[in-house]
């Protein structure tokens, strides 16, 4: 097979980099904050992040199925960056773009056509996820 | 095996009729208002009707998992008929009680302690269901 | 034109006592607790109550279509006793059956449905009305 | 002090029977509801129920207010159940009837009218208590 | 009359430019995150967003009043990209500047002061599209 | 003490300067939208916003509590504007770091994980105060 034309492979390269840069920059600022509000020892917060974790873990339902269900409630509540937090732990776990779009449908007719602004950047944060 | 007491018996039918009132009581409004509501012919309203069934038949999601998906989102949205209406499917797919309350976790997770007097309710309609 | 029989009649007076009793239900007690929050002299509240008033008065646009505004907000906003006020108010404006479906297709589309019971409950309260 | 009428006495009987009985529905589903969820070791519903708790502690802000934060955030969520649990722990810490209303004008300003309902239905739990 | 000076009209150039760009850059990203979504063929997101366009068509509700009560449900619940999307379209239908800003009103006062941000971003919007 | 070497002092020098470009970016958009909004004389407008005002001076409740209520409030209801704007005014009245870490526990718990990425940009901000 030949090798992809000059054009096309700066231009995969340029479309990587910002992929990248839209996912790394939200675990950075995520990180980054993170640590800040750690550092202020509130043993609520701090309880409430573990708690978070273990929610998650498999237990009579699976993680998978766990990571669709926190997506599909971060849709319905609008909430861009926990939307994107699950996004990437579906992709992690296998969910297929297929399935996910299945459950932007569920997200949409429930939380009606409101859910659609962040449904669009949800699909963004997907396509450079799947990149 | 022994039959249950006079009394026993006696108990679980004021249960039952008591379960099936709370159970009935929901499928009755639910069905008489649908009928009002349909018959004012908006053409919106019965596609949209449509469309919601359409969005819970297995694709590349099974139907049991996206009536999970369907009641954690109606649990963070914190609306008692959809939460009640999704149990009622849930429980038809199967649905254990461990896995319920993995989904209540999720929902009180992801939406906060203002969940938590829908669970509640959810809680008593399971064990109605459950009967 | 032959009068109804009796059981009609009947039928029409419990029916008429039932809607009154809704509607009613609704206004005594809304009346009875307004004076309760009135009478702590609370200043905020006062003036906010007298700005929810200015807000619905004719100007650039009529009163009606304001009623169909606070009506069509208060609806995806899940509110079912905002609900039935703007319903009673939209009434008094001579808004139409038609119309009022109209605007809950479009409480519904924006509002997914979450907002389906209140449309339910809104229906009800809405045939009382026209009754 | 002459001792109140007989007439009197009975009309206190009934008002602190029927305030008795608002309180103590609310009080008495919550605790039954509570030992069913519970029964079902669900860890992290647990762990959730005991950092709440931990949250009211006092720490760098008092009890007191600590419960005002709370009412304040059940009354913009419209969470009844949520607001009904509030005032009684504010009940208990103090609160005057006119901080409680200065509290309710700060979540009707921040929340808009559609918080009204629940203040007339919180004004109505906070009379039973006061009583 | 006089032209206007040099200086006035590289004001002006820079506005409008300005102005395009806050319009347009909603559009083209709307446009092209629409297009990645219906390329994944997903028939409830298909059918959903086709019944969206019918729901502001002409019915016993003219267009404009439709749009009209799409903008204010989009304010309540504070979806700005929805604000803008309705903005357009209601400028498309000749709604004045004082009609929006009644809008605005009922919006803020149904919706609280967690409205005033979005309003802020609609009043800028609205700026744009009036120029 | 010996003065912090030149490298510290341009690293300080940038951080403060970045910090006051967040804290003025927002007030300046702030000041100049309100100028607009206001230019357009719309009376339940300009009355709310006074009310708005009235609603945080000192009463039965002291400013500096109600901030703190306006802050929890606005936490819970995810509205990032709002949440800078009364993390400024707690800062003016004195609020400590530790206070305002109890504040975010309490709206992270009652309104869940959701919150946390508004706490996040919280924490910015707070931090960018308090240098």
């Amino acid at each position: 097979m030949a090798l992809p034309a000059k054009n096309t492979l700066a231009v995969t390269f340029v479309q990587n980099t910002y992929m990248s840069h839209l996912v790394n920059e939200f675990n950075d600022y995520r990180t980054k904050m993170n640590e800040v509000i750690l550092s202020k020892n509130n043993l609520v917060m701090k309880r409430l992040w573990n708690l978070d974790t273990n929610t998650y873990e498999a237990g009579a339902i699976d993680t998978k199925t766990k990571e669709m269900l926190g997506l599909v409630a971060s849709m319905v509540l609008r909430c861009d960056d926990c939307i994107k937090y699950h996004l990437g732990k579906s992709f992690e776990q296998g969910v297929t773009t297929e399935q996910v779009y299945e459950i932007f449908a569920v997200a949409n007719i429930v939380g009606g056509t409101i859910v659609i602004p962040h449904t669009r950047r949800a699909a963004e944060y997907w396509e450079e996820l799947s990149k």
